[in-house]
């Protein structure tokens, strides 16, 4: 490579209704980036001429870059494969072949992996977990997912698929998941979680709420994180039960990978201290003595604007020191 | 080394009564061994002058054998240290430097893991784990103990201390448990469970049973077992709640880790098909749709009698060829 050419990757994230890409160098700057509707496109094959065409064109007019690989987030990415997998939340159906998809149009290095563990990708190359080897993400969205480090290397398990803490079950028995069973992590421990805890406070409970004049359907966890900021005592209870929830998980999490961190990233985690604090006190309270002071709870290092470029973009990074 | 010299090394298994030890060559061939009272020896240098001693000795009269590492199991011992810290079954208080004080009476290179780690090492290298990269192995005994591998390494996380499966709670608010906390899965999953879910059957069902008759002091899983052979109802019920909730730990294990293989080990898992039936219905059951038919409930392939100087042998014969 003459001297004055700069390496760069691509960081893609799919999502249900949009794509986003950009090109990132080593030190974690996105240089271009665009997006693309990802449900305009029912073939993926169409899907992806258009996606490698336009990251193509994202290099347009800066001769001295050099893409040397790609990185996508996808839902029910498997690393091991390349593929994404009967996605509910996607047109494609089946076993899609991206990552060779995307080699056919651009012949570099192409890695996939699902959302969570590309944003635990992008906490250890841009953000709080430079120096870490143990550490756990956990994205507060719609859903929970969750991104597990040990060792220094993403845990894909046998499969492709581990790291599935939204769906470890923490209540025999308890709400319905949409993953057809009961009881699940992301349930309680979530913005959709959140919303359900109040609709169940509003049932239990007597207290004067300003989310009782807020249709079900329009509540939100931001709505409800205002209300709470304005001392509303259901949004408040609501909150602090979400707090226990989130802390349970963390907990058992900490007995099975005794991390060094757990990073709170996504929709929910925005929040701040209101969310924060109560969930180190939850998990000091619960947590196995001998763990006691061992792990830190922590916003995520990463801007949440740029996580899923730069998370998808970390992996690709990553794959290319291997 | 001369030719005709065989390497071997130790196995020594440490327990709150017993301490048991061996040699060990690399198929896993145990050469000779012998044991000793833990409890026999209140300070800890003493324990390990007459150990080593001891190990010396089962070399006499074998000139060939050439002693090239030494690996312990032992109860809270943190691998990254080389200790023993705060075992409440041992008369050693405090922090005990082990490995240390090991290597200061045989100068060959020392590692130190709880028994739980020690039979996944087993596991992987002398039993039904040897192809594999991601397994979990637990230990039914009195408690649960839980060894996890993951890309073909054992989990210690940050502290040393990861892989507690025992600790993780999966009743909220349950039964106490040993650790000072409520509704661990050692306190259903594990013999002494057994127990305490017979005598909680025997409260609320009104069944005639062969166990009504046994103190609950002199109740044993094992008891319980031959009465479940004799279907006898209590033992019966008793037992499926049992699977169920061995079944319970492991579909949220099967989340965290995707493993391949899960190997059930020690006395209460030598009830046999009466257990693995029922826990891999409910596993089946329960698990994540994405991961079914991705894994096996195995019994372990290192035999019982063995297995605790095998266990620490492996770790041995791993730490060698790194």
């Amino acid at each position: 490579m003459y001297s004055g050419m700069k390496e760069v990757v691509a960081g893609i994230d799919i999502g249900g209704t949009n794509t986003v890409f950009g090109l990132v160098d080593k030190a974690g700057n996105i240089l271009a980036e665009n997006n693309l509707k990802t449900a305009a496109f029912p073939r993926i094959e169409d899907f992806v001429t258009n996606l490698t065409a336009a990251i193509a064109k994202l290099k347009e007019g800066q001769a001295n870059l050099k893409l040397t690989g790609i990185g996508v987030g996808a839902p029910n990415a498997n690393y091991h494969k390349g593929t994404i997998e009967l996605a509910p939340n996607l047109a494609w159906k089946g076993i899609v072949p991206l990552a060779e998809y995307i080699r056919k149009k651009i012949d570099v290095p192409v890695a996939v992996t699902n959302d969570a563990n590309a944003a635990a990708m992008g906490e250890m190359i841009f953000g709080g977990a430079k120096k870490m080897k143990n550490f756990i993400v956990l994205t507060l969205g719609t859903g929970l997912g969750s991104g597990i480090v040990i060792n220094g290397e993403v845990v894909y398990g046998h499969t492709g698929f581990a790291g599935e803490l939204g769906h470890t079950i923490i209540v025999p028995g308890g709400r319905d998941c949409g993953c057809g069973r009961k009881g699940c992590y992301e349930t309680y421990a979530s913005a959709s979680g959140l919303v359900r805890t109040v609709l169940y406070m509003l049932s239990e409970l007597r207290d004067e709420s300003s989310l009782r004049d807020i249709p079900p359907s329009e509540l939100t966890a931001k709505k409800i994180g205002e209300a709470a900021v304005k001392n509303d005592p259901i949004a408040i209870e609501a909150m602090d039960y979400t707090a226990e929830m989130i802390a349970f998980g963390i907990v058992n999490a900490i007995g099975f990978s005794s991390p060094e961190a757990i990073f709170l990233f996504g929709g929910l985690a925005q929040a701040g201290e209101i969310l924060f604090a109560p969930v180190r006190e939850y998990v000091d309270q619960n947590v196995m003595p001998i763990f006691k002071g061992t792990y830190k709870i922590l916003p995520s290092g990463v801007s949440e604007s740029n996580a899923a470029v730069l998370g998808a973009a970390a992996l690709a990074w990553n794959e290319l020191k291997r």
